[in-house]
């Protein structure tokens, strides 16, 4: 199958290496940076062209970019790792809109489209005969859309709860270990690469809740927004709560769920026990799936990082190629 | 697509319910007991069959039996969830192999017949068009094929290690909580029905080694049986050993765990941190699954269980019926 790649950072490069390195019958016939482009139907030579992104940070000729790419006949499926913007999802937006009403399938990791629009996207892949695949867009590698499709296929999926932000994760995680404030543990979290300048979108419950609208929308084909999602986040929790809950063998996470039946999505600081499953250390990633079949299973992960994105990625582009059957 | 189910205890009686209850796409067209059977071509009423069953212990007439059912033309997938001997694999493994003869899909909760035969039943499936799926034989309802070969696709796998058995969890979690010797918390999972009256194949090891044979075979086609896995039961584990570790947030597990870089398949009980993804509580299984992209993902539920394992089969009935592309 013919791959066009939009985006070119960490995991755009991740990817391109496992497409040259591993034999999974995929082509790359088309990429694009921010200020150059390169279409080749026969396939480009990778290894030369990261080596070129490498010495002038351009992957092709400028003046070629996604317009072309997505214009052209060169690709079967176009995968979408450029930078978005939250808000608008653009122009990743687009990009996907152009592809799927071109019958081409897409696999994306970008949030912004699938949590503003999936309803809308969802329907122009199928009425294309296109497949939409976004796992990268949920918890890093933890594979949660295959688990739920594949591997607990003929499962009612009864609720769904877990720790989906590395960045809460790792702030409670040091609060209680070492007694640390919220602002101490949140300054550690900067220092280390774990929180942006401006936390808020991360530390308010805001990315988490985005990940539940994908996931109540993709899973249970609710028609959901950010502004159905109850959010608390986790600048409240204070030391002595969590030293508290400790004395118990409890402790703190930031807990997203979706509870269809009582048509719930909420995220909140939550006082669990320290020995169930979904306490996990520092940027770990974790979610709980109940069904009425196969019980509650869990699973637990990086939930952020490029190569893991990048391996979430080529899952979603490998089903593609296998053509498993099912329309997105 | 048409179902012969061979066995009709627990969990053919789950598969039936979920055949009967869903919307899978799926027609049972026989189906055998020990001591009866039917084929009905044109699909069996289930709920009229399984109220036989419950009724008069037979599911049809007796005289028709699982010979019968393999030479006929009524089925496309054989569901093989008879009882088996451990040592032999019979009489599941010739059902099996006559199935896959005869090009006949083949979904099977039987531990024993993969553990023996994996690498002649595999190419006898490939020999033949025809698929061979096992994930109810390791792991219960814990997705662990489906996650490495879709979730995880284009992933090397680097080692498997996790909590196989539930028995063995059981004890230990007893021991470690409440000070229980070894001898008191086998009384007290036997009373649970937790562990058999001989409970030799847990506590000794041999159920997880079966796994890792099962897993070391199938996912990087080796050639291993249980004499290659270096093998330590828990019933030389202490309450003392343990009270020890608690001491220092650790505690102990029987875990077992294959590298296959270092050519190791390995059972037995580890000092690991409290606070490890795979110290889970009482009968759950957990396990780890490394790999160079998405890092370690690590997959929790319940190891056993009727229902559990009819959840197994039934994603694999479902894997097939969506015709996924790869052959066994």
């Amino acid at each position: 199958m013919r791959i066009a790649m939009l985006g070119l950072g960490s995991v755009g490069k991740g990817i391109a290496r496992a497409i040259l390195e591993q034999d999974l019958g995929l082509s790359l016939t088309a990429v694009a940076d921010s200020k150059s482009g390169r279409i080749e139907p026969s396939g480009i030579d990778i290894a030369s062209m990261l080596e070129q992104k490498e010495r002038t940070g351009m992957c092709g000729t400028p003046g070629v970019g996604a317009a072309d790419i997505l214009a052209s006949d060169a690709y079967d499926i176009l995968i979408e790792v450029s930078p978005t913007n939250a808000e608008t999802g653009e122009p990743a937006l687009g990009y996907i809109r152009e592809a799927l009403s071109r019958g081409m399938s897409v696999v994306t990791s970008n949030k912004g489209p699938v949590a503003l629009d999936y309803q809308s996207l969802h329907l122009l892949a199928k009425e294309h005969g296109a497949y939409l695949r976004y796992e990268a867009t949920v918890c890093g590698a933890i594979p949660i859309m295959h688990t739920i499709e594949s591997g607990l296929a003929g499962n009612t999926i009864t609720k769904l709860y877990g720790v989906f932000n590395g960045t809460c994760n790792y702030i409670l995680t040091r609060m209680a270990e070492e007694g640390l404030t919220y602002q101490q543990a949140l300054l550690e979290a900067r220092e280390l690469g774990y929180a942006e300048a401006d936390p808020t979108y991360d530390v308010k419950g805001i990315d988490a809740a985005i990940k539940l609208v994908i996931l109540a929308n993709a899973v249970w084909g609710m028609e959901k927004t950010l502004d159905d999602v109850e959010i608390t986040g986790i600048d409240g929790v204070t030391t002595a709560a969590i030293a508290l809950a400790e004395e118990q063998d409890l402790t703190i996470r930031l807990i997203g769920e979706i509870i269809p039946a009582e048509d719930v999505l909420r995220v909140s600081p939550r006082i669990i026990p320290k020995s169930h499953p979904l306490v996990v250390e520092e940027t770990l990633n974790a979610v709980a799936i109940d069904t009425e079949m196969a019980g509650e299973i869990t699973l637990i992960g990086k939930g952020a990082g490029s190569l893991e994105t990048a391996s979430a990625v080529i899952s979603d582009l490998l089903f593609i190629r296998d053509c498993h059957g099912r329309r997105s």
